[in-house]
């Protein structure tokens, strides 16, 4: 998506050769032209899928959830990291490290709002270590739910995320997909051939 | 708003005399339909104030900044409840007390995201106590930015949320307002007079 990597060249801070703040514009901060964008992206990419629902994790996918959601008219459930006293209710959870925190906690989902045989789309601002991501796709299967595919903002395609998720049979797209980066630099890929192919039909400028 | 006191009334959970759950639809499940919907209202009932950037607090308040920043063309920022390590910069931060998790947290905002001078609209899913709200209005003072306003999608008058904000002089607008509620029954009193003549000039069915 052209214009994601033209803000990431323009507004992205790259404090080291792992770590990109975008918080300019993505996730703290937020445009939210670009972000309808991204959804509406997301929703193109997987328009074949039927999708009856997006699934992100709080708090930096919500943004991106609620535009795929916008986009494909569906609502969208995110996964809280922690239980709210409100919450008693049966959930589905899944456990996960986050290595820019540096801790563990448990994501859960009420299970009403995830229903066996719905088709979900999960979407979130990242894909590095995929760890929060596999942990959704766990809760997906717990629910006997169909993960139709992961959405990823940005992906760090030297990191093992895709890897793990692919690993699982799982498709995945990116809008941005990095293979190396340092303060002052950062190099994109092509997108997956999927996207090419795709892009080559609609002709869409992304 | 109408259409948003029904869905209260049929989906919404009462707990007890002061808990109302309304997850299945606006703050764990969401409804994106519903959720664009209270973000035009928003920006409808603030229509006059040039408003150039949302302000709400993570998670819960995301999608609401969200729609309210896409009606309204202007990005929105989410204050963050614990500091990342990848947020170096100098921030702003209030001290928050969370009634409905027992904790008391500190909210920050990195500093270039709000500007001295920005005409800033807080929006948040509830409004009760009023703990979150008021600290972010501290935020917004401690970057000498204006306040125009906090809009709350759901009220409970019950609580001293809207008098402390009214103390110092902001305007308040929330779109369900209950007055009191038990298990199993739920009951609202009208809008704010504004409101109300807003709705009259414009005939929206709210």
């Amino acid at each position: 998506m052209k214009v994601l990597e033209q803000r990431i060249q323009a507004e992205g801070n790259i404090l080291s050769d792992r770590v990109l703040k975008v918080d300019s514009f993505l996730n703290h901060q937020v445009d939210t032209q670009l972000a309808v964008a991204i959804g509406q992206e997301f929703a193109r990419l997987f328009a074949h899928e039927q999708i009856t629902k997006v699934l992100t994790i709080e708090a930096s996918g919500i943004q991106f959830a609620m535009a795929a959601g916008i986009a494909l008219n569906v609502p969208f459930v995110y996964a809280k990291k922690k239980k709210a006293i409100t919450q008693g209710d049966q959930v589905y959870s899944a456990s996960v490290h986050s290595f820019t925190r540096g801790e563990t906690y448990q994501v859960t989902i009420v299970q009403d709002y995830l229903q066996p045989g719905e088709r979900v789309l999960i979407v979130d601002d990242f894909l590095a270590t995929g760890a929060a991501l596999v942990g959704l796709a766990d809760i997906v299967e717990q629910a006997g739910a169909i993960l139709v595919g992961v959405g990823c903002v940005i992906e760090k395609t030297f990191q093992e995320g895709r890897g793990l998720l692919e690993e699982r049979g799982i498709a995945v797209q990116s809008l941005a997909r990095i293979s190396a980066m340092s303060p002052g630099h950062v190099e994109f890929i092509p997108e997956q051939p999927l996207i090419v192919s795709s892009l080559n039909r609609t002709g869409a400028g992304v």
